[in-house]
């Protein structure tokens, strides 16, 4: 495939007008202002439209769409035990194929290619993944509410293992299995050392909720006289590339460790903001030399997997709560929401549009009037588009989404048997 | 015009499914679950579509659309003295009419149908307002930076007494012109006096800049040994339907002066982040029963016109600052967003989805994947939808934006002009 006359954002996000961008199979083969000699097919007119890389979601639950808006306005306490406990109970292997898929198509509509996810149900959600063609970074949160810190009985963690002997790299690469801990207060030490050592035997990723709450941080610190990072760091979970989600409440000496373990952080400033968390530190994680990347966390608590809106915001709060408008700039807003995060799912020729990555793409349509005028493009794209503006999603250089339609997905059976699913539950919790 | 099968949300805000809504003339004249007898003209199909009231930004300053992205991550001085104020002194009619012809169709494009705009060269704003059939409230910002209070030689004032005897009502009443002083800190207490005792003489409405900063509420009170609120209060400002925008440094008293003297005021929650000036606390407001509407501010300080970002956001950032998830529900965000801030324009009949309501109207699309499922359709709405979900955009029964095209604005041509004017100024400035 080849597009013609189209704007990209290069691999340093510098807009380049007019360029020819060449796919052979996977891969970007050509980035030039001259067309190439050779014939890459299928031809794209890319005039008034710009291509760039397409964005990775580092933290998500994405079969949760099922719970988009059911628990409003609640405290986190009522909200979980009263709203997303007893719906999850009722989940079964239909129900989250069919809120993944929907989760997935939505992610291709807002020009996600690829998301770490954290969700049970896993064979269910490979599926999805598999037939839709997006990548992935599966994990099974592994709890432990018991005293016994033997993982080996445990549910969550039979399945991680049955994920990740099954699927770990299945679909050419696209699909990869990562360990996952739930987070230090859903398990204990033991529970949490033996995924470590697991996670290394296998060579796996790990993904984990980290300080997401102010009770949470205070709780551990009182259990462990540490802080989670701390703790976590202790017991090998990031002695390997690692995802901590949230980092909200992180202390001093946190941000010292996650640089050094080189942890990505996966921030999700509209979750936080709705479940009334409160405000990551990005500024000062970057600072440190953090890898931070960009999570919408779930449907339940976001409520979309828009991430143009996740961008903006995720550039304009700590702004708002530093009073310092200088922090957080486009760039490192966008490098955050692709390369940043690919490189945390350990997939390095991911995330930037350049000669020999990975073709995982997005068209933007840059004709509309709130695209105009345009005095610095990665600017206009992080606050100024709107996330239909996607126009074209494409993974491993395979269109998966184009102009409202999938390719790969059935979208009104998808929404149709998401509704199922919904109503079922809700039926059966009256 | 006949809006058949359609989801609406109706005066209360509650969705109501299968209905037929007849517009007549300017007017909603028909809300029913059975098809009416009458021949209402044209039909719509609405099926997988929700019709609800347009959206009224409040505070606004239109034109300056050309400045989108020019400024970012400056302190607010570098940003005003380097970028905005050098810039804006190179405008002229021509560049204004073109960035708020760009600005009128962005607004659409989100379902804004109705804006209230104080900037200058209002004749070619009125221009652009009365040819493109928006709905606008124009102020021209009084400021005297001199010791003199009289305001009869001041270039503002004479400027906004042209537009009030010119403009006022024009359009069949879409165009309003409203009195507008432009802050407590660019005055002097004799021309906010003066200015306030013209407003009350025409009985015009009034527009004001409160509290932006914590500098100019520090700096107010040690120049009047007031806040901003009270400082206007007692100078007359408020006597009239007054919309003071921002509002974020509030303090104990102002709240009470601002319900008893049944202000409205426009939050304008991303330019508040993104310029680091603070959060507007909007529960506070609400329970004590202040008239709160939503205002996008200017797009060099947001960068867009997208009421559905500005909601999301309006709703989730005092969730986060005062960690209380309970705080501002979707409802409470909607109509802030529509019955509140036509309330706030001097227009009771607008904002609704009720029969004798103007038919100021926006349908938004359902079909796609991040609307479902819908467990509440306000809160997928405030939450979950994308800013170009709107299908339709109608003003006084008139529509003026459907599917991407523009019925009143040649949008090829608009973005054209505004990029020349802004490259005219850009190369001046070199």
């Amino acid at each position: 495939m080849l597009f013609k006359n189209i704007t990209i954002l290069d691999a340093d996000l510098n807009r380049r007008d007019n360029m020819y961008v060449g796919i052979k199979g996977e891969t970007i083969d050509y980035i030039d202002t001259v067309e190439p000699k050779e014939d890459y097919g299928d031809q794209y007119d890319g005039k008034g439209r710009l291509l760039m890389s397409g964005f990775f979601n580092s933290h998500a639950h994405t079969p949760m769409t099922l719970l988009r808006g059911y628990g409003e306005n609640m405290s986190l306490q009522d909200w979980l035990t009263k709203r997303i406990f007893p719906f999850e109970d009722k989940l079964n292997g239909e129900a989250v194929y069919a809120g993944m898929l929907l989760g997935i198509a939505e992610s291709l509509r807002f020009g996600i290619v690829s998301t770490t996810d954290m969700y049970y149900f896993g064979d269910e959600m490979a599926k999805a993944i598999l037939e839709s063609g997006v990548k992935n970074n599966l994990g099974r949160g592994v709890v432990n509410f018991s005293e016994d810190g033997d993982i080996s009985d445990l549910q969550g963690f039979q399945e991680t293992k049955h994920l990740f002997e099954t699927y770990h790299n299945a679909g050419n690469g696209k699909l990869r299995v990562d360990i996952s801990l739930h987070g230090e207060y859903t398990s204990n030490p033991k529970t949490a050392l033996h995924l470590a050592e697991y996670m290394k035997s296998v060579g796996a990723n790990m993904h984990v909720h980290v300080s997401e709450t102010e009770f949470e941080q205070e709780e551990c610190k009182k259990r462990h006289g540490m802080t989670p990072v701390q703790y976590l760091s202790r017991n090998g979970l990031f002695d390997t590339k690692a995802t901590a989600a949230h980092c909200v409440w992180l202390e001093e000496e946190d941000f010292d460790i996650l640089a050094e373990k080189g942890v990505t952080v996966a921030s999700c400033p509209i979750s936080n903001l709705k479940l009334a968390s409160g405000v990551c530190n990005i500024p000062l994680l970057l600072k440190k030399g953090v890898n931070v990347a960009i999570g919408t966390d779930s449907v339940a608590s976001n409520n979309s997997l828009n991430m143009i809106e996740e961008m903006k915001v995720f550039a304009i709060v700590n702004k708002g709560k530093q009073f310092n408008p200088t922090l957080i700039t486009p760039k490192e807003t966008i490098r955050a929401a692709t390369f940043a995060g690919a490189k945390g799912q350990g997939r390095d020729d991911c995330g930037k549009l350049a000669v020999g990555f990975k073709a995982d793409l997005v068209v933007m349509d840059l004709s509309q009037p709130n695209m105009h005028p345009v005095h610095d493009l990665a600017t206009n794209l992080v606050y100024s588009a709107s996330g239909s503006d996607v126009l074209l999603t494409m993974a491993d250089g395979r269109i998966l989404y184009q102009n409202g339609e999938y390719r790969t997905i059935d979208i009104e059976k998808t929404i149709y048997e998401a509704g199922k699913s919904t109503n079922r539950i809700l039926g059966e919790l009256k």
